[in-house]
């Protein structure tokens, strides 16, 4: 028996009375039992996208809402801007590609930023472009973009913004109507801390109106038929309903005190985890702190570690923490720290004390005890407890 | 406290140790243990569909799996065969319409299926069409579809069969090799007796080669990148980690004895089902008894009943026993007994002796105690116990 420990940014840790309600007997969808569960679920919906507009739920993963996004909005022909911090911009650029639609895509080394001085240019460049699609936080890199900014120069030119906000919403501050975000996304098994399986998204009055003239083909994904039919708290297809029964629940925990408290946390946990891992003598990956994400953080692998893939397979293998290392180009090169969804100041420490005894097994010279100490000075002066 | 029986089409009652599957901790897709599961997954996945081919697994419901197996194989400016016995049927023909492919739909009435003679000569008349895309079991008419016959035509004349299975894989025979099937697809929440969530495509040799050149965009459903990375037990986006979890447990159960058992408790099941129905003075849709689809027994509302659409609400509100009505059309003019997935004898007792009372209470004459004498006889006659 070892006991193991999930500090992975996608699937999170999911809460053991969240867990257990997907032992529960399932229900058919086409029945007013479903329907109360599914009524609740999108108002929960709404106030964690902060948005008067209908989240759509969809069978899908991550992915599969960001295909949605981009085949609902535009047409044959089009051009859009995609920013790649890492390898989950990339993936707009890849879709734009399959689609053919022209991508401007602006990229960056791993662990910088986009300024929005890069997207206005990008933007008085190509002022027909349909939008900029981008990420709240880029999860290979463990980077924020500055949502704001960039939404504001989409709204200034009238181009769509669209988010991907997978490790974002319910994370940090980043509320849909308020900031005039034109598309939201998210997934199920980050800060809704259920396992994979749902999508969300959700359109602005702008993008539900290019909506309705986009001409890229879609049957799966055709927003205005889920929209249609979930008003009515019903899906255009079969929904997956273990999983929509198992989120009305998770929600209710989530959102008993409101959205702030989440975003504390996660800000504490964050900073924690970044003062640990100097502590341990270690460099981040993001250039900047203010980028760093407060779902994930990437850390790169010291020079005194010759073979960076064996730190988070030490972590499992050995002493049953489960992190992720870095894909594809950062592979070996960094790893991750998750620090968000179901995520207390004790998994911070679990990963910290866990990190420093792998470091020393592979020849990084670690002060004992120093990754901890450092996190709880900062859980203790930010008061997360009080 | 009312027990509840779910009776229906999809979502199927989920075994009591299966649905305890979904109560244990989650694990990280990206890890060794996630590799075994859907290593093993892949093996009875291949025995079921019958086929040495790989069988995809999707996030995403049974439509999903439609779109992407029209995707991957049709190209722009294709004609394809649609064979509509009814809202499933139809599907293909919307899908169809949804990419700009044109669909020459072969249509019959509800509760009627489609003959060879009607393909061969829709054949004849398009020699280039790329596929005949049609349904096994027609869920909505409770209908079977001549598979081998048509898929034989579609072989004689170089065109590809597209076999909707969502509620006929594992439930009466269709080898996919076998037959020269082309792509074959089914849906988690059917015989396979888990929550919905996941679907299932396998494609023959032929079909790869005419995918690798089809034409229509796609991202999320591509198929060949899933293809490449569920070969090395992975997949391209993240998986539906916890219903795959489950699906290992219920294919376990499930091909414990081989397919064959399966086949032969539905084709039993069924039958009873028929001969109940017909004991209590009803008529089947079915036009041919021996049309009849062994997952599901569609049943006229009697003309003695004014308001069809009280059977299945009497049946859930007053009973507990869930069924499922007619859909779009046939809304109030049937309703379906389900008889596949983790069913049994006395979920066929149990929906007979709820329909005798209903049937009472809504003024239909009926002998007492008669459809379930009928479906006790044809149990015992074919031996289900023995």
């Amino acid at each position: 028996m070892k006991k193991t420990y999930l500090l992975t940014p996608g699937p999170t840790p999911i809460p053991e009375s969240v867990q257990a309600e997907f032992a529960k007997p399932i229900i058919h969808h086409r029945t007013p039992e479903f329907e109360k569960v599914f009524a609740s679920v999108r108002i929960q919906l709404k106030t964690l996208f902060q948005t008067k507009q209908e989240v759509l739920t969809l069978a899908a993963t991550g992915t599969g809402a960001m295909d949605a996004a981009f085949v609902n909005v535009c047409s044959p022909g089009d051009t859009v801007i995609t920013l790649n911090a890492g390898k989950f911009g990339e993936r707009w650029t890849k879709i734009a590609e399959a689609y053919g639609v022209k991508a401007i895509e602006i990229k960056v080394e791993p662990g910088e930023s986009i300024s929005p001085t890069q997207v206005e240019e990008a933007i008085k460049k190509y002022p027909n472009a349909r939008g900029v699609f981008f990420q709240a936080s880029e999860t290979s890199t463990g980077v924020k973009l500055p949502v704001k900014a960039i939404v504001d120069l989409c709204k200034q030119n009238n181009i769509l913004s669209i988010v991907d906000a997978i490790t974002a919403c319910g994370v940090f501050e980043l509320p849909m109507d308020a900031w005039n975000i034109d598309v939201l996304i998210t997934g199920s098994q980050k800060a809704l801390m259920i396992p994979p399986g749902l999508a969300f998204i959700a359109l602005s009055d702008h993008a539900w109106k290019i909506a309705s003239t986009a001409k890229l083909p879609k049957y799966y994904f055709d927003l205005h038929k889920e929209l249609k039919m979930q008003v009515k708290n019903q899906t255009a297809w079969t929904p997956a309903i273990s999983l929509i029964q198992g989120l009305e629940h998770a929600l209710d925990i989530m959102l008993e005190d409101g959205l702030e408290p989440n975003f504390k946390r996660h800000d504490i946990l964050a900073e924690a985890t970044r003062a640990g891992a100097k502590a341990l003598g270690l460099e981040l990956l993001a250039k900047k702190e203010s980028d760093s994400s407060t779902a994930v953080t990437a850390v790169r692998v010291p020079g005194s570690v010759k073979d960076g893939k064996q730190i988070p397979k030490l972590m499992r293998e050995k002493y049953g923490v489960i992190i992720t290392g870095g894909q594809e180009e950062l592979e070996g090169k960094i790893f991750r720290l998750s620090h968000f969804g179901y995520c207390g100041a004790f998994d911070i420490t679990t990963g910290l004390s866990a990190l420093e005894m792998v470091l020393r097994e592979l020849g990084h010279k670690v002060s004992p005890g120093a990754g901890v100490a450092a996190a709880i000075s900062i859980i203790e002066k930010r008061g997360l407890f009080t």
